[in-house]
C-alpha cells in the first residue's frame, strides 16, 4: 500500500488528503499538524474574535472526525523537524510528550503555510503584542482582548483592516498605523482612500506614512506594552494591546537541508502538477508559489481559496491522476465596516513592476436600478493592457454588491478577454439586481474612451 | 446636415440616439415614439404596479428633458404608419391631432420592440383582460387593480411570475395557469419546480399543464371578465381581472411593404453592425434578431440589456463609427418572492433543439460560509457541451446570491471557457461573501465527474 504523508492540516493539506483518498481509497494517508486542531477557516478568525462565531463552528472537522469519516490518519500536535527525501521519511516531535517520531512516505506534500516576518523593532517581545496567523494566535489574543481598552494595529493589510473593524465593534479605541502612503497596498491609491474614509467614519484612527519605531513598555507593568512610537508626528500612542500585521512569508523551513528548490518569488517552486524539484515531493498552499497567467511567472498568493485548489490538484497527482493547476490571479475580497473591498489581477503598481503599459478608469455607480429601494454606491476601476486591449486588473470598492463585479472581472481576466468584448457582456439585469448597464460595463466604456 | 430618424423611444432607440449624437454632435436626430412617454424602465413596471416606485421615477427623461439635454428632437405620440426606404422617409400620424406627418431620413433605425401574440380564445375581448407590454398597459391596469379581488394570470413567463408576486403582495387572490408542464420554460424542469414551490409557499395557486379554453363574462356585469376556464380539471376559476402573459413577438409591422428582410428567428435580420438588408436602415432592440455565439445563428432576445447594447452599436454605426455587436447569450434574472431565478446560455431543452450533446449537474449549496450569519440556500446547474467540454449554460435559483453566480457563468460562456478551467476560477472569498469553494466551482466539479 502506498504511503502519502501530508504536512499541514488545513486548506491545502486536507484538500489534498481528501481528494487523493477519494480517487484511490487504498492509499495509506497520514496528515501531520503541529496545532491541536485542524480544518479551520483562517478567514473566519476575525468573526471568532468578536464572538460572531465560535471556534467550534470555524472547524469543519476535528482530527478524530476527519479520520473516521475519511479514513485518513491525523496526528495533531506533531511538529515536523525535518524532511529527508533521500530516506523517504519525515522526522518530528510530539508536542505533548516530546517523543521523537518518524513517518515513512512514498509521496509527500508540504503544506506548511506562512509565518510572520520577523520584525526588528525594540519592544516587539513585550506582553500583549500579537501577530495573527492561525487559530492558536487567535486563542491567545481573545482572553487578552477583554481587558484592553486601546488597541494599536501596525499594518493596514487584510488582517489589520479586518481587525480594526473587530476591535472597534468591541468598543475599543483603535488606531491603525501604516508605513506606506495608503492602506491595502494591493489596490490603487484612489481606491484605498475610500477605505481610509470608512475607517475614520467609524472612529478608527488612521495614520499612513507612519513607520513603526518602537513598542514601549514599563517594567513596573509586568513587561506589558503600553504604547507605540511611530514616525508619524503623533509621539507615543497609548496601547494596552498591539497587533502586528507587518507581513508574512512562506514557511519553507523544512526545505533547508534538501534539494527542494525555493523559487524567485520566495515560495517553494512547483510545476503545474504541484510537484517540487524533488520527485514525489509536492507542495501546495501558502508555502508554495502559484502561477500567474497575467505575468506569466510564479508569484505568491496568501489566500485560502488558492491553497485549497492547489491542494486538490496536488492530491490528484499524488493519487496518480494527472491534472494541472492553471494558476491564480490574486482575487480577494474583504469587508471593512459597511464597505466591500475587492480586487483581481494586477493593480496599476503591479503592472508597472512588469513594465506593462496600461490604461485605467474608475467610475462611480449605484449597484442596482436607482429607483429600486436599497441602491448603494460602488466604485469600479478597470485596468487594461494597452497593446492587446486585454483586461488585466479590476478593483471594486463600495457599499453595494462588489463581490459580483469582481468575480465577473476575475472570470474575464482569466479568459484573457479583450475590453471590447467585456464591454458587451450579457450580464443579468432586473431592477433589484443591477442596472441596465451594469457598473462593470460602464467602467469598460470609460476605459475604452482612453484607449 | 445628415438626418437620422429613430422609431421607438426606449432602450434601443434612445441608446442609439444618444450614442450617435455623442460621436457626431452635428447630426440631426429625430426620435418618434407612439406613446406620450419615453425612456422608461420596462423591467421596473411590476414595481410601479405595487407602488414601490412612481411612474415618474421609472422614466429617466421626459421628451422635453431628453431634447434639451441631448440636443435630439423627440416627437412623442407619433404613430409611424409606413417606412418608405426608396423615398428615404417615414410616414406617420399624430395621435393627439390625427395630423399626417412625414420625416425624411438619411439613416433610419427601427426599434419598435414587441407586441403581444394574438390569442385566439373566446372572451379575450372582455373588460379587465390585460396584456402587459409597455407603460401604457400598466397605466390601464393600475386603476382596474384596486377593485379586483381575485386575479388570474395566464402564462408563467417572466411577466406572469413577477405579476403573481405583485398581485399577491397587494392582497389579491392569485391563480396562475401555465399550459406547459412547468413555469418559466427557459429553465430546466428541476429548477422550475423550486419556483412553483415558492409561489405556493406564498399562497399563489399554480396549475401547470393547464391550457386556456375560454374567458367567461356576463353581459349583466358590463362585459367584464368573471372567470377563466382551463383544461386543468378546476372547471371555471373566478377572476375579477385576467392578465395574459401568453407570449410576445417582434413588432415588425413596418417592414411589410419593404425589402427589409425578416430572419429565420422571426425578427428583423441584421448584420453585426445592426444594419438591415436595406442599406442605411438599421434595426435594434426586441424587434431585431440577435446573434447567439453558442448556437452560431440569430435568435430572439426580449430583454432591455440586449436592446440597449444593440441600440448603442446601431448608434455608433449610424454616426459612421464602425463597431460590431458580438451577440447575446440570453442572460436573465428575476425575483419571485424571496427567490432569485437566473439563467444564461442554453437550457437542456435548447441544447437538444440544436442537437448538442450535453452533460449537466445540479448542486445545492449555501451562498456564503455556513458559520457566518445569513447564509442562504442556492441551487446551481451547469450545462456542458460534451465534446468540447465548454460551458454552454447555467441556471441559478435560490434564496441567496444568484446574481453573482449567473454573471460569472455568463462571462465564462461568452469567452468559450472549458469546464476544466472554469472549475479552477480564482473567485473572491471571504466568509460574508462566499465559501472557500464557491457554489459554481462545486457545480463544475459535479459536472466533471460525469464527463
Amino acid at each position: 500500500m502506498e504511503k502519502l504523508v501530508i504536512i499541514g492540516g488545513n486548506a491545502a493539506g486536507l484538500s489534498a488528503a481528501a481528494r487523493a483518498k477519494r480517487i484511490d481509497p487504498r492509499l495509506n494517508i497520514t496528515v501531520l499538524e503541529k496545532l491541536p486542531h485542524i480544518s479551520y477557516s483562517t478567514c473566519g478568525i476575525p468573526y471568532f474574535l468578536v464572538n460572531t462565531v465560535t471556534s467550534d463552528s470555524l472547524m469543519s472537522y476535528s482530527p478524530e472526525t476527519f479520520e473516521k469519516e475519511r479514513g485518513i490518519k491525523v496526528h495533531s500536535q506533531v511538529r515536523v523537524d525535518a524532511v529527508v527525501p533521500s530516506r523517504r521519511r519525515v522526522e518530528g516531535t510530539r508536542a505533548d510528550t516530546g517523543e521523537k517520531v518518524t513517518f515513512p512516505f512514498d509521496r509527500l506534500l508540504i503544506s506548511t503555510g506562512v509565518k510572520p516576518k520577523h520584525l526588528a523593532v525594540p519592544g516587539s517581545e513585550l506582553e500583549n503584542v500579537f501577530t495573527l496567523v492561525n487559530l492558536g494566535d487567535a486563542m491567545r489574543i481573545r482572553p487578552a482582548l477583554g481587558a484592553a481598552r486601546s488597541v494599536v494595529i501596525v499594518g493596514g493589510g487584510y488582517v489589520g483592516l479586518e481587525l480594526a473593524e473587530c476591535f472597534q465593534s468591541l468598543g475599543k479605541t483603535v488606531h491603525l498605523f501604516e508605513k506606506e502612503p495608503q492602506v491595502l497596498s494591493s489596490i490603487d491609491p484612489d481606491m484605498a482612500q475610500i477605505i481610509e474614509y470608512e475607517l475614520r467614519r467609524f472612529g478608527v484612527g488612521v495614520s499612513v506614512n507612519a513607520k513603526l519605531l518602537a513598542l514601549t513598555g514599563s517594567a513596573g507593568d509586568g513587561g506589558r506594552v503600553i504604547g507605540v512610537k511611530t514616525a508619524s508626528g503623533l509621539g507615543v500612542t497609548p496601547a494596552d494591546m498591539v497587533l502586528l500585521d507587518t507581513g508574512v512569508e512562506p514557511n519553507t523551513d523544512l526545505t533547508a537541508e534538501t534539494d527542494i528548490r525555493i523559487g524567485m518569488a520566495g515560495g517553494i517552486a512547483v510545476n503545474s502538477n504541484m510537484e517540487t524539484t524533488v520527485p514525489g515531493v509536492y507542495a501546495a498552499g501558502n508555502c508554495a508559489e502559484s502561477w500567474c497567467p497575467i505575468r506569466r511567472r510564479p508569484v505568491l498568493n496568501f489566500i485560502g481559496t488558492v491553497a485549497a485548489k492547489q491542494g486538490r490538484i496536488a492530491g490528484e497527482n499524488m493519487a496518480a491522476r494527472r491534472s494541472k493547476f492553471f494558476g491564480s490571479i490574486g482575487t480577494t475580497i474583504l469587508k471593512v465596516f459597511d464597505l466591500h473591498v475587492a480586487r483581481a489581477g494586477l493593480s496599476t503598481r503591479e503592472a508597472a513592476v512588469e513594465s506593462m503599459p496600461v490604461v485605467s478608469a474608475r467610475i462611480e455607480a449605484e449597484d442596482h436600478a436607482s429607483y429600486y429601494p436599497g441602491a448603494r454606491k460602488i466604485w469600479v476601476k478597470l485596468i487594461v493592457e494597452r497593446t492587446g486591449r486585454k483586461l488585466i486588473g479590476a478593483q471594486v470598492v463600495g457599499y453595494g454588491d462588489a463581490s459580483k463585479r469582481i468575480d465577473v472581472a476575475a472570470t474575464a481576466i482569466t479568459s484573457g478577454m479583450r475590453i471590447d468584448e467585456f464591454a458587451q457582456l450579457d450580464l443579468a439585469y432586473s431592477p433589484p439586481h443591477s442596472s441596465l448597464w451594469d457598473p462593470v460595463l460602464v467602467a469598460a466604456q470609460a476605459v475604452m474612451r482612453k484607449l
